[in-house]
């Protein structure tokens, strides 16, 4: 990948994965079906998992911001670390199922 | 693996997550290197992120009758999501690195 491609899959790993923080408590959302893509494209950009801590590191820091203006308590945020753990996990069993294994 | 391997495995995995957790938060432990040897152990098992998932719940909730018990807050178990971040964290980037790519 160029630079500027590098760049801008960031830039929509970053959105997609805020999407699915926002909506991830939302019944009726398709939650499953948005980390399944995020997780494939992260997969075939080999993205390893301390950037994907990385983006949900500096989302939540953007929502501490914003809860502390609004003068709110920030102790929802840990509940996205669910959304965090479906995220690797999805992402861990796609990588665990590539490795070819004797059987 | 038999079934009486399998099921030695088992134990030994649940016994050495249940020690990480126990001492996760205390300074001086060296829980780094006890994730390193679980994922090892997990990794060569082809252990899936959802039998690590099924693992830390049970821990959990043996945790949570526990402090019932006692009287005592369960929100101290949701400290332990760092934990169980950390350990899939470590074992997807060990399948991540074990995935032939052509560079």
């Amino acid at each position: 990948l160029s630079d500027a491609e590098r760049e801008s899959l960031s830039r929509e790993l970053r959105s997609d994965y805020q999407d699915i923080i926002l909506t991830y408590f939302r019944q009726e959302s398709d939650t499953n079906h948005k980390i399944d893509d995020l997780v494939n494209k992260m997969f075939f950009a080999d993205v390893s998992v301390s950037q994907v801590l990385e983006i949900h590191m500096e989302l939540m820091e953007r929502f501490a911001k914003k809860l502390k203006l609004e003068g709110r308590n920030e102790d929802i945020l840990l509940d996205y670390r669910l959304t965090l753990i479906d995220t690797i996990a999805h992402l861990c069993e796609m990588y665990r199922r590539s490795i070819p294994r004797e059987s």
